[in-house]
């Protein structure tokens, strides 16, 4: 084994060590994870929280968001079955997470669907998520149009990578940005970590995006000071649980079922053993 | 065989036929159930209601309130996704309800995340539910705020158990109070009945307190005058189709699927040997 | 072999075919579905469409639509929970659907149970949808208020059946009826087909029926010039995922599984020698 290798082998190990101990903590802690999140989502989203050891919440209300966002530790915000009615409480529970020190994950759901949509997307960028988190397209919509509301330019982004894209929107918005694809990419925009698990066929599961952003936020909520990482391990384990619901699954729907039975089963050496995350 | 032993086991034996006679009058008879209910819980309130052999109807507009809720043979409201524009559906509904004559099932969820949810939950109190279903919290929280608001006085109840703040809730409100827990508890406000079904990892599933409480309202509906006697009996019946479905689990997710099948194929025979209730 | 067993073969070989073609080209050009649909189905209406391989896009909002809907490939319209602020995107979406030459399904859940449900579904049925799909009951009222409202007569539909209703309902409308039941019945007023596949137990899970008109909408988004032909091979293998299902399923929540996984995991052998399709 040479050098390259063996520093490898090192950065591996130390990845799955600290997925273990975020995971644990977790499960200790129970974070409370308020979700405003779209309505095709909601049961999976929950559960998924559930079998990751955390908290769930669903609470839209602006009536109770004083009383309740600042004892969460952490919220998620879905734009999916975005309304109007809907989005002055996003926007007031991103403030008050804000206000109270607490982390926030903004999953921009086909951002690109409707100017309406991406005004709404916009407006919680400038709330300052901790994380930003979608699919290429989503990113690359996001970014392009952040560009263009904060610098007046035609955007000039068709042939970046999502890569290139990922950081330059990290870096105009403060925010974690993760592109969930193949390889999935975080970046604070500096560092780019990328994390290789998951299956293809999780996304043909609705909602396995919404999920894995809430889970984002329950693995903030108990590492908020290294969110590039906590985001990062959040992703993984995730995709984890897919690979090894994949297993036993004939389908999308039994591998639903087992992705979360093996979230929630998940042990130290199945988890460390699997772990695939690595600097770009 | 000593006497009290025999007395346990003829008390068992009872439980047992009536639980049986009951779950066979719902599918019978497939009463309608009106679930006004959170958006997590929608799916699984509704298979869990088809599964027993109830109907059930989701419907939350005001405008076809009249026409619908006078018509169902049970009503279950549930605050879970609480909004001020939902609120006056529950309290018509509610109103229309006992106007003709129908049961209807109150569950307070998480009642003391706000005063808005609070608030709520006290006014939909005073419109006479016939049973309240909560877990120790939610009974304990909505108890405090129900004598603080009647009787204009400071908490005490600090230490009380559970067993005790049902019963006061249960005298104040003429409502039967179920607690649910390691061992569901079932009051009037004179009797209590323990109900000892079920298997802890129900509460890594979302929407099963949300479900049972709507299986109640199916209980109701067939036995309206012995509501003290339905309620717990659906608790031991859901607790069952949990304790068949872990037999089969390999986590949260296919414990979810293996209850309902449990819960649709229920025998007389599994029943009978499995029903936990006696009084305490 | 007689002459009319050769023609009976021969034309359950042409729906055969026709069947794996339209599946074949649904997974190949995967139809952007957009479906505004009831809270309790949101969540198996996207998994039914992506385990067929189209893409689900639930979306709502009046503000979003001029930009998203004409980009849709087909659009439906579900009004199991109904409300006063859905009504009016429900309307207009379909209004953009028409106006663009989409296809668009009506699925008219309840639409018995309330005055304003009933004046809704008129309004949308005014609205040409290209399909409608109910049960016998949710068909039978539509029919009979359809022809109260657009002719002043009273009611005299009682006695007959639902095949005679179902094409008066698509003579008056110009919507292809399709009817589920025992045999699912699909006309244009003139033709009917019959498609015998399924099992009763998908009764037992809630949301199958709203599945499958979203399924419809798939179907017809791929082949829109023979609606009454889509239609039915929609229901058709929509039954035969459910009867693949049933062989591994244990009750109502294990068929939703493999009736999911069933359908994606569909091939030519398996659906031509199960489809049952003929004129009636």
């Amino acid at each position: 084994m040479n050098s390259k290798q063996n520093e490898d082998e090192e950065q591996r190990r130390q990845w799955g060590a600290r997925a273990w101990a975020t995971l644990a903590t977790v499960r200790t802690r129970s974070p409370l994870i308020q979700c405003i999140t779209n309505f095709v989502s909601m049961d999976l989203v929950a559960n998924t929280l559930l079998s990751a050891g955390a908290s769930p919440a669903m609470l839209h209300s602006v009536e109770e968001l004083p009383d309740f966002t600042p004892n969460a530790d952490a919220l998620c915000i879905n734009v999916g079955t975005l309304s109007p009615a809907w989005l002055p409480a996003m926007k007031f529970a991103a403030e008050l997470a804000v206000k109270a020190g607490k982390p926030w994950v903004l999953d921009p759901v086909a951002v690109g669907a409707s100017k309406f949509r991406m005004m709404a997307c916009l407006e919680l960028m400038n709330l300052k998520p901790t994380v930003v988190r979608g699919n290429g397209s989503e990113i690359i919509a996001l970014s392009k149009a952040s560009a263009e509301s904060s610098m007046g330019v035609d955007s000039c982004h068709e042939s970046v990578d999502a890569v290139e894209v990922a950081k330059s929107l990290a870096q105009s918005s403060g925010a974690i940005v993760a592109v969930s694809g193949a390889v999935d990419i975080v970046t604070d925009g500096k560092q780019v970590i990328g994390a290789r698990n998951g299956v293809a066929m999780m996304q043909k599961i609705t909602a396995t995006g919404c999920s894995v952003t809430a889970l984002i936020a329950a693995f903030l909520a108990v590492d908020q000071l290294h969110a590039l990482e906590a985001t990062t391990l959040a992703l993984s384990i995730f995709g984890i649980a897919g690979e090894m619901g994949m297993d036993m699954a004939k389908g999308p729907a039994s591998l639903r079922t087992h992705l979360i039975d093996s979230l929630y089963g998940l042990d130290e050496a199945a988890l460390i053993s699997r772990v695939r995350i690595s600097s770009l």
